[in-house]
């Protein structure tokens, strides 16, 4: 665990994206390997045992292992040739199964889809939490008036509760992605050296669905050495995922601004503050999120770039993917579970969402009288009289309703009541509290994970 | 139509991307949004019909809206106010409602929305082709032997139907994702200014609702204005299958080389020749395609980057997906056009196949040999008695064969007849034809498309 | 020029960019070169005057071109039979001597060098004039206070002059860098079909010399032909200059939040207005910079990732270039150029700027207290008071002048007007302004162009 | 020292980048400032010297950092605290001056910048050690043939050495690059918390030329705490470098496929051998260098996306850098370190390149043929004549020569000896014996780092 570890990801998904873990994999594919062939008849029972005892990373020596993959370019050529050599030290003949008719890749894929199960499953975890918090927080503040910006300038009037009704409505999205690629994505590895389980005979179909069982990942129709469509989907998965994350934390940091000051990440305990800028409350959760959604990006298209990997084992392009998924999955981790961490302790100042709805001295309700004075006067003419009365607003620094109020031409088509209406912000909110009903109830009805 | 355009697309595609397609997007959404308001009761029946007529691309002045669209920084401004003063022309009542209730991102993104749907749909044609090309081919070729190379180094022999499977199972898992996304993804845009839908009052479901019966696509739970992981989806599903496209282009350059000379593209009619270097059989479609599988991971990283956008409307991430997804949609079609031109020509010199598989004299069957060896004299000495032999016909450059023929080591454990079988090719295939066969089953049972 | 053209880039760009001035420079370098062998005596002098006349795009068929170009993977090869065929129409003889010695990829690459050198040449007409019209606003804002904002919160005073300064500074440097790269990349591309020159005989490095004389371009030691670090190193420094065009539209965009109101884009003649929400001033430039600044980056990873390009010419990787680095120019140059158009009518509102540092009620002056106290009580005691007097200020709504001004322990340590001079902006700016004096110093002295 | 950074980095470099490397670069800057404040009078020399006794990364608790890094968002805000608290337990006057008017950021980048210093001197003898290899390669192999392949095809003869020239000249580029860039990029970072450096009156430019000279960087014109420019471009020279390094790692690995058997990576002591698959030889360090070759443009990509900074201090771009820039710095580093390392055991096959010239059976030949005739009897005759004769060897398998020998209209032209001349490679290699002497005069010349 490191210091930008902490920061950008946290422990337990630093665990599972250790390198022990994705060892500890490659030698849980070794054990299961000879348990599905022993099931099949290919190799004896006996071994199968054996070498299942030393299929455990704490056994082996990791710097040495450094030294030699780095020389054979790979890291399961000298695990598998460290654990024959352990299992030999006990049992010479079980030895000799030790990898049957598996390849190097066959180990690091399958381990590495070992991880990323893991990981899909604690990010799934957060994203769920992330819901249930915002499907909260839409539904306390589903009446609370907040202004609507677009092109990062008031635009109109909206709720609170309307603005995080569309960031669970995404999530809610990507849940459903997730649960479409699992399958795809979480497929066993295993072909041999050149994808054909030569060295099986006919027998390798047999053992890779036993394989698939005992390690709980789908049976893929054939192997997939080179075709790296599955780990890319993962990626890029985790990729929309970080920018809908980046979009919330955006907003969050827009909100939290000094003049705006409508959202607070929670402060104290070291949080955010500064001990001379006592009126700082930084939101460090943002920076770490949006931090993430600049970085995830690239990442990605390195996944993507490395596809086109050649024939039946790539030269580079597969190598690129060793760091490269892990840290997508960590940086889109990480940016879940410090949103889903911090999300809950949000402040929100209601009141100053309220008062910032005047810093326009009401013209942010122009568009409302606009529409309700079209239905009366017809468009153009409503329109050039709204105009005109936003323009002498602006230049005498008064409120639009007020300068309306003034406006002889306006009375015969709206009663001082109808006129004070149209500046109510309840009564521009169009369907805001049906939409939030609808994606209420879209989170209510998804499958819950225990 | 542009001198690169032919290149790296074609004709059909480019017309679907054209900004005239994207303007008649916009201009399709307007007509079915006044017809939908008429149908809901918001909007007199007359306009919509009026409003209907004038949605032409073809009647607008696209240079002065070009430069109003660069001061207004968004295309829908300019083209709505000289739609509502087309309308106005010929009934100034009609004008008012054009555009009713809407915002300029509306008609941009259903636009755009409507374009990929047509795109995806040629898209999945191309892909169906290729399919189909490839299952041809995987199944005529399920039985030519050919040398499966690893880190671009000779490993051991497999068969051209297989690897075409490999590429066919690829192409299969897309079409599938295909599939699970384009419900998702082709969805109405329409939330008006700031996605509330506030100056339809209570009308605006009813009208979405509509609104996507007459544009054919899914209705969406609420607007997605800033939300954009739909369209972030298709720019990487698009990454995905460019990638497994380049692999396959990757793939037959390599086996396209002078030294290697198993497959060509066909060549004839200005394709790939020169006529100075008469030997050259350039791989023009495998350039073109590599070339896009290098572009769009860059392309999809900024469709990616652009996520985090502000608040209601984004300021700039929106405005860097207007030419960035056209141009993903144009490569990876582009590419999948080009290699389904190009397959069916594709010449497979399958006699070159079998001969390469002796360039390295006999030891591409040393493992055949081992695995053979280990059963009749355990693992350790089969290994090292292949070893000494290997090393021997390298040193004397002879065949693996021929020297452990000589070796009377061998001879209680193999005979004559067993020696020879072992160096044949069809004895070290694995279970190759029965991963044809599974992948050739999947891809009979995919659905077609008419 | 199409719609989006007009947004992102102008016109000259556009044109300088365009297929028709690529196929004319090298048509450009085809006359070059048949000038050059005849100085240096490979061609008849004749043949050279002939084959220049016909190297004009406007004589060429470009549909055709287009047909041929992507059936040969390239457009110089037909361009080039293509003029062959019209010199051989007047003169049999000359048109033997077209493209003499050369290969496509030097007429291609040649030909997209000298759209770079008049592309950078716009460019940095365009970076002077941003730096002249930052230098005069850094210099009447010098004394102007603002808010320095960090972690988008308040932190301390500033002065506009300074922000401004800092963006002229990071300009500067581009011009500096431009400068260092121009000779480096801006070379001639010259070796023939596999960069020996072969059908030159020993004639090459003697027409080269003279070749790179012709077109006004540096003459590399040996020809580059899959040595791509000139384009790449252009790509990225348009890269490093579009980040920082990136960054000025970013402060502007924020300075210009309704909330915030201290800069504005010029409005009128249908720029960022919005007739039904009069209160909206988009920064339409802004986005357009902000949009270039995000697609920028992942063009640039193209180029990067189609370097390591095949052996004597690529396959995908050149052909990667050919539209990707035009792009990265035009929407480099297109931001340089639009930021250039508007910043000279930027509004900048130096009273609200003044007005928004009293937003945190004094609270921004807590350093400056706590530094002068520290000097003269200690920094702990100094820090404790100061912090409590923050803590009650804010507790109260109270402004923190107010709340220190009835603290007694303060009143041994700071008279009144210490305590008033602690609280004036102009007191604590600390050498802002001798670095507003040095920026401008170096933008004073740095080399104009005419 | 992970696995995985032993395989892409090595151990030197890894100490160069590591989080301790960091943090003690940070505390170098403390201890210097305090130094350079001390020399300019702001604070008592005593405390100097007492500050920088404990600014050593040992002294600190690396795990309670991480904790409480993680909650600042911030590495120096928690690493000051502590040095402030262990200075105050030696020394509470002192303690009062530690980071005396500097900001966290001021430390951050600085102790990135030493660290960067660090690994451009690692990476400039590196790349200096690979043009002494390279140089020494151009000139043994300077006259060995070699087939040069463009589109991955044979092309023309041509010399290894001119091919190992061509990697050379790329790398000399990169070399004057560095030069270029050091002054720009190894820049101290100093402002204070908005820049101004206010807390230190106007004292500040003073202590910054100290601190400058202290640190033995470069003194900016002003501080540049959200212009990125300087990160950037160190990290795109490196995505520049690290493309030529990719090229080279391509070129090797298609010479060493099986049937092209040209170059040979060094074999033995685990490296890149198969026991099974004997003939292999794995090129590990082309997958290293390959492998960074396609991961650095993404990276990069995010460092110029990260540059858009907020204001005074960005919120999560300047983040985004943090773990970026090191990635790029070691992937770079670590490639040109590994071919550093390969290079001079590379095996060059000069037998079997002159061998493969014979693969086209004299085709290769028939530009030369081509260019001769064309002087004696006319272009167009002359090309037709050589085309028919490729056609006609093509179809009857038979060698070019013999297919021309016996063509009668060539007998008046070509006398037999003329013939054999045109087949003979040294006859057609142009100027690359110039280009490499004029390589290697550049390589000779540039500055010798000790």
């Amino acid at each position: 665990m490191t210091i930008l570890s902490e920061l950008f990801s946290y422990a337990e998904l630093e665990r599972i994206l250790s390198e022990e873990s994705w060892i500890q994999g490659m030698l849980q594919f070794e054990a299961a390997l000879a348990k599905a062939e022993a099931r099949a008849g290919v190799i004896p029972p006996g071994a199968s045992a054996k070498i299942a005892e030393h299929c455990r990373a704490d056994l082996f020596d990791l710097t040495l292992l450094a030294k030699q993959a780095a020389r054979a370019g790979n890291l399961a050529i000298p695990l598998v040739k460290m654990l024959a050599e352990a299992v030999a030290r006990q049992d010479k003949d079980a030895a000799r199964f030790v990898h049957w008719g598996a390849t190097s890749q066959d180990a690091i894929d399958t381990g590495m889809i070992l991880q990323l199960q893991e990981a899909l499953g604690v990010l799934e975890t957060d994203l769920q939490r992330l819901c249930e918090t915002l499907a909260a927080l839409a539904s306390s503040h589903r009446a609370t008036p907040v202004v609507a910006r677009t092109w990062m300038q008031h635009a109109l009037p909206s709720t609170f509760g309307f603005i995080v009704a569309g960031w669970l409505d995404a999530l809610l999205r990507h849940r459903r992605r997730l649960l479409d690629l699992r399958p795809r994505v979480l497929a066993l590895q295993f072909g041999g050296a050149v994808g054909t389980l030569a060295a099986l005979a006919g027998r390798g179909p047999d053992v890779a669905k036993a394989l698939s069982e005992e390690l709980k990942l789908s049976l893929p129709t054939a192997p997939w050495h080179a075709h790296r469509d599955r780990v890319a989907e993962a990626a890029t998965f985790l990729g929309l995922v970080t920018g809908t994350l980046g979009k919330i934390a955006r907003d969050i940091s827009l909100h939290a601004q000094t003049e705006v000051a409508e959202l607070f990440e929670p402060s104290g305990d070291g949080r955010g503050g500064s001990s001379t800028l006592p009126h700082k409350r930084n939101p460090v959760t943002c920076a770490v999120v949006l931090s993430a959604a600049t970085r995830v990006p690239g990442l990605v298209s390195t996944i993507l770039a490395a596809m086109p990997q050649e024939q039946q084992r790539g030269l580079g392009g597969w190598h690129a993917e060793w760091e490269t998924l892990p840290q997508i999955v960590r940086l889109a981790g990480g940016a879940a579970h410090h949103l889903a961490e911090m999300l809950p302790h949000l402040e929100v100042d209601a009141a100053r969402m309220s008062a910032n709805l005047d810093t326009t001295h009401g013209l942010i309700f122009a568009e409302a009288v606009s529409m309700a004075l079209a239905d009366r006067m017809g468009k153009i003419p409503a329109h050039m009289l709204v105009e005109a009365a936003c323009e002498k607003a602006r230049a005498g620094k008064r409120n639009l309703k007020d300068v309306l109020r003034e406006d002889h031409g306006l009375h015969s088509h709206l009663t001082p009541a109808d006129l004070e209406g149209l500046f109510d912000v309840r009564n521009y909110l169009g369907s805001a509290d049906e939409f939030v009903r609808r994606v209420l109830a879209d989170a209510a009805e998804f499958p819950r994970i225990a």
